[in-house]
């Protein structure tokens, strides 16, 4: 027998703790918080059956992912959810066939994210719907300019800040069933547990231009950035970073390495455009700013135009 | 045909403009807002099918009604929704099939809620989902110091902001098949278009001890008070402020209007306590803050314990 709501929100103040950083933390109508500077404010929702499913990753994986998904949007911004003013709310819909050992799972996993992220659970909404849905209100700090979409210009130079495409393959060979080959478990890793890159952020504040997070796919995200900024990108492929054996890993699940870097999505890592000095060891150029729109490719010195086509949650 | 994701934001963008107040808005990875203090965080889910059902509730409704209820937990802790650093972030979960025509009936919704709190939608998500569900981030200021649910004291006088009860009629009503009973227009109207109390919530910061908001029911949210404050509150309950005609709505729906008014719930107004003189015409007094523990009422010189019973998600 399940738990009723306000044992539940018990067992949650038991796992999160007590949030230090508010004034009033969990269990109250609000949160406060008191930040020093600038809020970054964003929100996602990760819906079971859309983007996770429970036969390919645990629920406290699951709980894991949809916070940081949501934080590696504030890093994208040049920011972090550690100190003062910063937190997540979680507005979790639970099926009332969730079991008190799930609804654990889910605590276990958001507060492991939380501690990740050197960050406070400062409050949330528990309801009852049909769909498992796991919606994450981060909200950090600056750490230094706020970097929106829309400062690329022509000449700076295009940086990621890792391995592009590994998540896709890994949640393609989950999804064909190959998810016990040992090949495939740095990118089934790579999809089950990505890590918001905050560790890179303030890179981002102090050098960059204009950055986005790219968990919708390389191309069409950049597609995203051209247009905020009114320029064109070009991306030269063989420099795209990539796992050790993702070729081959490919090759073996019938895709092509570059294409599903491209496209595949999944990855939670930053593109970030600026001057190249700007851009240390963290982080890999792979491409240039141009003039024009649109986004373009360079392979064999031709340049062909580049369609987005990672994720639309209602294309299909 | 429905529109992409992509056309949807633009929609989206197109409707509810670009926010004045934050230095990146919709679009963009994350909103950045620059609050001049304090920021109360809450977030609050609405679920079809739980929550509110298309048969009886607009989707325009719907989606102002969601955003409502979010605001309503801001006034509750002394603060609203204008200025700088406030905003709006909407998370909504959308059904494959829900057509472009009910896609724009929640932006006007949306739209509609946000401008009668002065405030900004500066961010969201959109996710399919099997459940349509709408999940409202609210980020406010205080008026005053947060005021949270844990500063009761004996002593105290207990008041509310509005009506209670009248809301848990008119969702009676509706769910009886009586909606067209002239009767009963103007509770369904309570429940269906509710008015987060944030012209009271000045009051609120400047002269009460504590603070909630009611719309889990009289009875359990006072609860949810005492406990924190470490008191019992005593209610009187023929003090309970109804809107006319209530009582006698209450019986044609074979319902008892101070039963339906302590446990009804639905009510989005604001109970508070403070010193006596400190209440002005906006409110009624309901009760007292006693020595003790739990939630009592006085009837007929006979004090009995009330238990809670409002909305529990898990429970039913």
């Amino acid at each position: 027998m399940a738990h009723g709501e306000f044992e539940r929100i018990e067992r949650l103040r038991a796992i999160f703790g007590e949030p230090a950083a508010p004034d009033v933390g969990i269990g109250d109508d609000a949160a406060i918080l008191n930040p020093a500077g600038p809020v970054i404010a964003t929100v996602d929702a990760a819906v079971e059956g859309v983007h996770f499913r429970r036969d390919l990753l645990s629920l406290s994986d699951a709980s894991s992912r949809a916070i940081e998904a949501a934080a590696s949007d504030v890093a994208a911004m040049g920011g972090d959810l550690c100190g003062r003013g910063c937190g997540l709310l979680l507005a979790w819909t639970l099926p009332r066939s969730l079991s008190d050992e799930d609804f654990d799972a889910l605590l276990v996993g958001a507060r492991r994210a939380a501690d990740r992220l050197s960050t406070h659970i400062v409050g949330g909404n528990l309801a009852s719907s049909e769909t498992l849905s796991l919606t994450t209100t981060a909200l950090g700090r600056c750490l230094g300019a706020p970097i929106a979409r829309n400062g690329a210009r022509p000449g700076d130079v295009i940086a990621v800040s890792g391995p592009i495409g590994a998540a896709a393959l890994g949640l393609r060979a989950l999804l064909s069933g190959r998810g016990d080959d040992p090949e495939f478990a740095p990118f089934i890793a790579r999809w089950r547990a990505p890590r918001a890159r905050v560790d890179i952020a303030r890179d981002v504040a102090l050098h960059a231009t204009a950055a986005i997070d790219i968990s919708d796919g390389l191309a069409q995200d950049a597609g995203h950035l051209a247009r905020a900024s009114r320029c064109g990108l070009l991306l030269f492929p063989e420099q795209i970073p990539m796992l050790e054996g993702q070729r081959s890993a490919a090759v073996k699940l019938g895709l092509e390495a570059q294409a599903s870097a491209l496209h595949g999505g999944e990855d939670y890592e930053v593109l970030a455009t600026g001057p190249r000095a700007r851009f240390g060891a963290a982080w890999t150029t792979i491409g240039e700013v141009i003039d024009g729109a649109g986004v373009f490719v360079r392979e064999g010195g031709v340049r062909r135009v580049v369609e987005g086509r990672g994720w639309d949650h209602f294309a299909r």
